[in-house]
Order: structure tokens, then sequence, then C-alpha cells
């Protein structure tokens, strides 16, 4: 039944599903999610791109190992042998925002929506712990899947607003 | 200086900052956040809630275990033996969205606000887990530090919207 | 030769073994144990089945999510990509004792015996810390493989007592 | 309350308890445990004495390093600094088992029984893992703490049979 | 383009390459490295051996486990699921010296150097720790790689010095 | 006695030793180590530092990341509540050599040597990961302690070569 929850059996107790059986295809995920900053911990960012603190180096490599962990931060998550995690930010002036997306793959039993969404989380907070001394008023949000490919489900996209 | 981002030393190198001439005080965090959930999923939760699959239940444990994680999830935090974490949820009918707050606590020489901030987005990307077979379209929002208080900086209140 | 300990080789040093050249087979172990509780806190886990503090829901996470850890808890297990964990329990009223059972799947080249083992013994633990300040003379016992299939050895079954 | 659960709130939700108020004191805590083997597993045992294989040498450190990790691995339990862990084993020839201690130790606001309890189980687990090739029956049994020191509650042992 | 850095991408973008396109193909590596001793730390080692201390039975379990955790250490490493792991120890009287060497096998879409590079640094700095109340002035060198096979770039040897 | 090795205790079981009656004190520990390249891998370090990819920033924050971790890789390693972690690199254009240097820094129990050995280790297993594709003969070498403070056995330096 389509509106079934996976995760939990038929009296209602929560298990890690049976993929056993699905044959493993090519799965691909895209997820984003925003931070919103003060213009001084903003400015601190742009300044770090030009060598004064690298915030958005770390914050990529955080959220790299991040995805990898998945598996052992969310319960019922499987783990899974990642081909491939990307990590991009893209700096919105006007609106003195950081757009995280995150791209994952595998060749599996399994999608991967669940690393981009926590690459996408630890990479923010990543920011989040490295601004904090000058902007503890930062908030995260938009955290979202934009598109996942592969498995019995096939291809989604979120809609455009 | 009020404006310097403690976690690069002089030269713009990223270091984990000393914190061991820092006096060990009681130190408390609250962060919380949100998903948004559509009408199916948000009915799967309540549902839970009456014992058909205890959504909530198993994110608070994800949410509560994140947190003692997250020294090694995000870079430059420090090693902290929390003495007290609690995850709370509210639901809101009304805007078919579930709020997470999450409370830390320890004795020590730098701040929880990460371990808070950690167990709230680990707790809802945990929901978004359980639930995104019924709906991929949820959104986490609004991740944000409400308060904390110890150390040298004392209190901190986010204000009223 | 069949009484040879494979996780030694020919001059008794620890290794790994080499599973490489192993056909990847459908593989799943059923393994159990028993926690016996004193009479107060017996009833304290019927009560949590009734929403004062779901003792078994937190256990069964615990023992899914210990079953994923396997390979770094036990020095010379094989990591293993499962593709199923399944806890479940049972209460004997008349004994006082939880029954715990886990079923874990893959489709790999060696077998799931040990992660079986250890989601048991870790939920059974988390019993223990979650009851012990009412009773900390539980006993855990039991813990045995009842059944495993898949790999050259093909199926075993524990007899009956 | 002498009955209450102390890892549940007043309405039944899970946390992790505040310990920040609680003096820091001399913790110890000693728990044991027993795996019945076979007649050919426990000769490899002590065999594995003589050099050909030390079975018990790689259980003693998979124990003394799962006492680091209890905090990750049971989810309530609060993350310790242990300032001592040992492991010990004991042959029983005629009845063909290996009983195992573990002792730990700390000083700080909460107890290590369950540091213990989990050496003592990963290290049993370790053993059965390295004699399952020959042994599949044997049975991990009678887990449980012998002795606490310290804390609130002070010390506590075990009756004798 | 022969001397392109993988891990980054055109604009310098760190990130876990795409192996998801390459075949999976049976792969082996081998590296080593040496710890040099001073007399009475050398002579440890050697008692250890006789039972006084397995100070290399300890390193090589150290060594094996850290290879498992490669993953999570090495930021833009895949994680690998590896089929053989093997650390054996040579002594050098004349030099005082000892020298690990470790052998990962998989069958996969990426290679094992860094499983086995790692496995020797975790085994030689486990040596150190052990030896270090006797002499802290120990030197780890000469940790390199071997020899590898399988993959796209095929066989590779260190040349004989 | 001098020359006992405290790892382990007086029937040679390895444990993971006593420091509950040690006083706290501040502890302080520096390492180093060197990865000898090539001409084209030195370059593109060199590179990386103009923004093409920047190998040493990542190679820092996996050196951070594992000094926090060593507890959990050091078989009979305390864990401990690092207060300080830097890992800073030297270009050696003339012998092409990077050399890492990594302090940490506590108030405990127990040193922090190890800490700042392993950090330095994965530091330069993290630039031979980046580097690999282009040059596998790389040699690190040179691992070891340079000074250490605080503790019963007080400073110890290295002696200039």
């Amino acid at each position: 039944m389509k509106g079934h929850l996976t995760h939990f059996d038929a009296s209602g107790q929560a298990h890690m599903v049976d993929v056993g059986n699905k044959p493993s295809t090519a799965r691909m995920a895209v997820a984003s999610g925003i931070i919103s900053l003060s213009q001084v911990s903003f400015e601190k960012v742009v300044q770090g791109d030009s060598k004064k603190g690298d915030v958005l180096g770390i914050a990529r490599i955080a959220g790299i190992m991040a995805a990898k962990q998945t598996g052992q931060l969310i319960p019922l998550c499987h783990p899974i042998g990642l081909t491939r995690v990307a990590v991009e930010f893209e700096l919105d002036d006007a609106k003195r925002q950081i757009r995280c997306t995150a791209t994952t793959q595998t060749v599996g039993q399994t999608g991967v929506e669940m690393e981009a969404m926590t690459a996408v989380s630890v990479a923010l907070l990543t920011i989040y712990d490295m601004l904090k001394a000058v902007d503890r008023a930062m908030v995260i949000g938009s955290v979202q899947l934009e598109e996942k490919r592969g498995g019995k489900s096939g291809e989604w996209r979120r809609n455009s607003p």
C-alpha cells in the first residue's frame, strides 16, 4: 500500500526493512538547505574564501564525512557503500544566505536520500559552529530533497515553487 | 575582539581552540527545529503515538545518541561529557508540523550549543527517514538556538519574533 | 580441516580471513537471549508497553543500531552491508523474563551470525541499563545462535532441548 | 522514589538524565559472564594460550575497547571518561566454560556498571566469533553485575548463590 | 590527465569521486612501515612474545580494526567492504626495529591502498603507546605502499632500493 | 620500576591502567612527521595552497578529527577530553617534503602524546590519499614525539640531532 510506513512491521514494531531481494540499481539523490546569517558573519565567510579561515572548505569536508556515517546516525537506515559524495555552496549576497547542495550516489539495493540530507545538515551545522562566536542567531532552514533517481520508485523531483 | 572567528588562528588556519584555561561552569543550551509534513504523513505520526509505529520515540533516541556524537561530526567541536540530553516534540495540527526541542547540559569549559543543534537535526532527519516512503517533499526548517547559559558570554536568548 | 580456527593463520597469528573468493549468497541468522528480572522491574516493562516509558522500543532501536556496528566491535569480523535487521521481544510473565530474538540478513560473502548475536546482546544490555535503578540483580543469559542459512556450510539449527 | 525508572521523565518520555548536580566520586563496577563451549572448541582456547592463536588475548582487547564505546551503544548511557578497564578470564576445565570478569573505574558523576557489563558481553561475543567455525552451539550466559561502589547508592554486592 | 588530483573537481573543490561506473575487480594492496626502538624497549617486545605482555598481538588487532575504519578517518576515502586484512611483524635485532606489513583485499570499485597504509600506521602507533612508558624517543618511519593490484591502473610495485 | 610496561599487569595481561588516583594537571604534547613527495605531487600541494584544491586544509581537519578518536583507535589509550588540537604544515621546497606538527592539550589525569601522534599520522595519510593518483611512491617518516609537559614525569623534549 502506498501509504504504508515501511520502517514498521505489521504489528507496528520498528525494523530495518528487508532490501535483500531488491535489484541493485544506480541510485542518486540531491538535497539542499540554507543557513541565514547576520551581516557580520556573512562577511566572515566571504573573507574565508579569500583565505582568512576557510569556513566553507571545512564545512564541505564535514558534510562528506557525515554522509559516510549516515547509517550510524539514522536508526533504521541501511549501511550503504557510497560511490560518490559532493557538497557545494552558493552565497546569496542579497539575502545573506549560504545554500548547501549535496549529491550522493551508489549502485545498490536502497536509496541514498538520507545520505544527501545528512551531508547538508552536518555541513550547515559546521558553518553554524564556526560562526557562532560572532552570531548565535543564525537559522538553518529549507533542508529538503531536491531530486532522486533509481530504484523501484524511479525518478522524483521537487516541484518548482 | 568580538568579531573574531575563534576556530581560526592568526594566520587563518583552522584549529580546535584552547579552552584549557577557561573555568569549568554549568552549561546549558536549548535548540529547536521544525519539520513540515503532508496531510498523509502527519497522520502517520499521530497514529504512531497510538502505537502503530512510534516515529517520535525513535526520533527521540536518534537525537539523544547524536548529541553524544557531536564532537565526531563537527570538525572543530570539543568532545564534551554531557550530563543531560532531553529531546521533545510538539505536534501542530493546523500547520501539520512537528517541532523538536533539545536541551543539553554539562559542567565544563565549553558550551553545549552544538550538541543541542545536532540532536534537533538528527531527530528531524530520522522523522524524515521514517516517513519518506509516503512523502518525499517534507521540509526541515527553523533549526536554531533558543537559549544558552553558562561560560564567559553568559546567558543568551533568541528574541521573540 | 573441520576443526581449524579460521581467524588464525598457519603460524597462529590473528587475521581477518579472506572471503574474496567466496560466492555471494543470501545469508540469514537468528539469535536469541533472555534477561531475568525481579517482580518490580518486570512490572515496569509491562507498564512501559502501556506508554509510561517504552523500555522495549528503545532496546529494539539499540539492538538494530548495534548490529550495524558489529564489524567495529568484534575485531576479526568482516564489515557487512546488512539488508535487514529485526529485533523482537516476548514477555514470559511466569518466569519474569524477557526473551529477545534478532534476525539479520544480507547477500554477501560471509555470514551474519555475529550481527544477530550482537543485536541481542546490546538490546538486553539496554534493558538492563533502563531498569538498573530499580533492580541491579538482573541476569542476561542464553545468548545463542538459533539458526543460520546460506554460505558453504548451509543451514544450521539449534537442536531442541 | 525507589521504584522510579530514571531514564523516563514524568510523562514517560525517554531522556538522558541530569547528573550535573551529582558530586564527582570514585566509581567502580565489576561484572562477569560465562561462555559454555563444546569439548573441541574448549581445547582450541587452551591451545590458544600456548600460542597457536591467542583467542583470549584478542577477546580481552575487544572487551576493553567496547567499554570505551558504551555511551555510543547504550542509548541513554552518559559518556564517561573511564580511568581504568581490566578484563580477565578463568577457564573451568570440568564445565568447559570460560568466565570473563571486567572491572571498570572512573571519578565522575555517574556509575560505570554499563561499561563493565558491555566489556563482558563484547569479550564473550568475540570468543564466540573466533570459535564459531568449530562450534556454533556455544551459549553466553550469567552476564551480571557482581559489585559496584561509589555514588549516592554506595556499595552493592551480588548475594552468594 | 595523468597528473590530475582526482579528489578535487574542475573548480578545485574537494569531493569523494564517482567510482560508480568503474567495474568491480579484485583489489589488493600491501603497505609497510618501521618503528625504531631503544635497546630497553626492544627487549620488552621480545619478552612480550614470550608471554609477558603481548605487545605485537595487541598492535596486530589495532591495525586490523583501524583498516575497517579507514573510510571514517580519511575524509575523501570511499567506504569499502574489506574481504581480508592481515598484519604481520618482523623484528630486526641488529637495528632494533619492528617492521609492520599489512595486506588488504576486496572485490570492488576502488582500491584498498589507504586501508593498508592506515593499518600499518595504527599498528605502529599502538606499539608506541605500549612502550612509551620506557621509551618516548621511538620513531615511526618508512610508512609506504609496497604493492597494489587490480583496478584500471593495474599492478604497481615499489622499486627495490 | 622504570622499565615496566604499564599496559600489562603483573601476570602479563593487557589492561587500561588505573589513572583515577593521579592528580589532574595541565598536559601538553607536540608530535611531528614528514611526507616525502615526488616533484609532480609536491607542486600539486603548492598549487593547492593557491586554491586549486586545498590538500593541506583537508589534511589539517582530518588530523584534528582523528585526535578526537584516538581512544577508539589505540586499544589501551584512555579516552580524553582534549581542550585543544592544532595541526600545522611546513613545506620544504629543497627536499620536496611536507612536515606536519600537531599540538594537543588537556587538563587531566593522563597525557596527550598519543593524540598528537595520531593527529600527525592521519594528517599525513590524508595527504597521501589525495596525491596518490599522481604519486604512489610517497613515504611517511619521522613520526615522533617532540615534546610533552605535565603529569608525574613532567617535561620531556627530544634531543636535537
